[in-house]
């Protein structure tokens, strides 16, 4: 990547939570704002954000208020650089991937940060990727919950996103047979032309039990889940005894409040001695190094690929946010802020 | 415990199955025959039934047709003593728990077996109770999937039953907070002055999130839950970050077809990091040894208790095993079918 020049913008655009959702976020949940560049005090340091990411987390955290206050650029995770710093293990210069939220510039603390490099050329945009929160998730829990065996089966829902498609492309290394379930028959046709995919069916046109049963004929060992709703009781009930189900996400289900009712699973679970685990990638920020170099040396044999649909400017984050929870789409996630050549 | 005189019957005495009950058996499914007694074959040995066990785990055979035809002596586990072998590694005279199901007489094998002892001093109708599968279910399942540690919070559902009182007793012992569900105020009381529960309580007549709420102010870290339904859903609410669920039975649900309905349940082991794991006891015959050993030594130093309900001859069990799916009924668990003295 060409280090941006750093002719600074005058002022910190930021992408407001304006009101609370009670459900999926949509754009108007969100406004745009200006303040000025923020000073860093001390123990603190400055970030220029380049390219801003754009993630399912973030419907969780715009429910809760807790972690997201109105008024309060959205919480976000970007790549950006540091361009003035009063923490002494710090670096003006250093490439940060971490919390900066939806604006030009954060300032910003060690907590925040998930990855550093002082490597002017390391390729960034990736670190928001394959080599970011996506490929940390996929690595992470399949690694730490089901490390996929030879000869085994695994399941995996949104197939075709950005983490759903690089545990489909760790497990088929690993010896697995692979079966991925996604929104649109173009996005099933990725997951096997490239993502190596055994089999993968758009959930939206096809009986999922017979695909099921015909695609997994010994049972699903271990089902990597994103969505939840149907499709997870739909999955559980092709589950081989002692097989494992990994909660990533629950994409298919717009809100909690009042909660949704659904299939009873007490008796998959006791009757095929299944483990259910959820997992919440933030939980695990000490596996991060690790995971990076494992996913790094794959991604440079080239074992590895992620699809990153890029967008300029700020605009259209908030229509990315919306699209992001509507079935079939396929929205940009990740938006370059500065002129960066993505590299 | 007296060993029985051994003038046998002159005929074999079965509760055989004989219509197929469509969710908990009733006694009506039962019906009593007299065959003559078997003559083991090469590899085989005849059993002399002492104790006949009636336990939860029935419903799931009586339902399944693959394990249990009808017509046949109900599958079940019994205790007694072997008076003919013709397999060279099982002696006449040995005392055995096994698979021997509602009957005076079975022909086995040694597949059957899941304790054996020469010793005829031993307590035998314990190995049914304590020591036998209700106490291995409650030792193997906290141990193989959440040993308690000091400090925990531990819930149990039917807290006061022969699984469920055991496993409150071993999580005490590890140092855990114990807090008991059960269906019945008498049966509350029995857990905190018997099985040493810090707290229990009839969930049948508490509002459950709250005294949950109160019982449990940092959550409960492992729930051993043999219910499922409306107490799995109050329960999974109340778990700590990292709970892990034990699913063992699913007792408060009288039948699966058509599946009933529930809570959506994927958003709390989503955002609690949770693990739910089913445990079928049966898997882990291999442990069974390891486990008894540990009982019995717990048992002799007398840090176990475990009420028996006993009662005598064949015909009341039918009426038993109804009666284990009826809230706030205690059916006697054990029918001793000889002469011999319980000791």
């Amino acid at each position: 990547m060409k280090v941006p020049s750093l002719a600074l913008p005058a002022a910190n655009r930021q992408l407001v939570l304006r009101t609370r959702p009670e459900s999926s976020p949509r754009a108007e949940h969100f406004a745009s704002e200006t303040q000025p560049i923020p000073v860093p005090a001390m123990g603190t340091f400055l970030v220029r954000n380049l390219f801003l990411a754009v993630d399912p987390v973030q419907r969780g955290w715009a429910l809760n208020s807790a972690v997201m206050p109105l008024g309060q650029p959205m919480r976000a995770l970007a790549v950006g650089i540091v361009i003035d710093s009063r923490d002494p293990a710090v670096a003006s210069g250093e490439m940060v991937y971490g919390f900066f939220g939806w604006q030009d510039f954060a300032v910003a603390t060690r907590q925040d940060l998930l990855y550093r490099t002082a490597d002017p050329q390391a390729p960034l945009p990736v670190y928001a990727g394959m080599l970011g929160m996506p490929g940390v998730t996929a690595w992470l829990a399949l690694n730490l919950i089901a490390p996929p065996r030879e000869g085994q089966t695994v399941l995996v829902s949104t197939a075709a996103g950005t983490v759903g498609c690089l545990v489909g492309q760790i497990a088929r290394r690993r010896g697995a047979r692979v079966v991925g379930l996604t929104g649109s028959a173009n996005k099933a046709r990725m997951c096997v032309e490239q993502f190596g995919y055994h089999q993968a069916f758009d959930y939206r046109t096809c009986d999922l039990d017979s695909i099921l049963a015909e695609a997994c004929p010994a049972g699903v060992d271990t089902f990597f889940d994103n969505t939840g709703g149907p499709i997870l009781d739909s999955g559980m009930r092709h589950m081989a005894r002692f097989g494992r189900i990994i909660q990533c996400g629950t994409a298919a289900t717009p809100g909690w409040n009042p909660p949704p009712l659904g299939l009873r699973n007490e008796r998959e679970i006791l009757m095929r001695a299944l483990t259910w685990t959820g997992f919440v990638v933030f939980d695990h920020i000490d596996r991060f190094p690790e995971a990076i170099d494992q996913l790094s040396a794959m991604a440079e044999s080239g074992e590895l690929v992620c699809p990153a649909e890029y967008a300029s400017g700020m605009d259209g984050i908030p229509e990315a946010v919306e699209a992001l929870f509507l079935p079939g789409s396929n929205p940009p996630r990740l938006f370059n802020i500065s002129d960066s050549e993505i590299g």
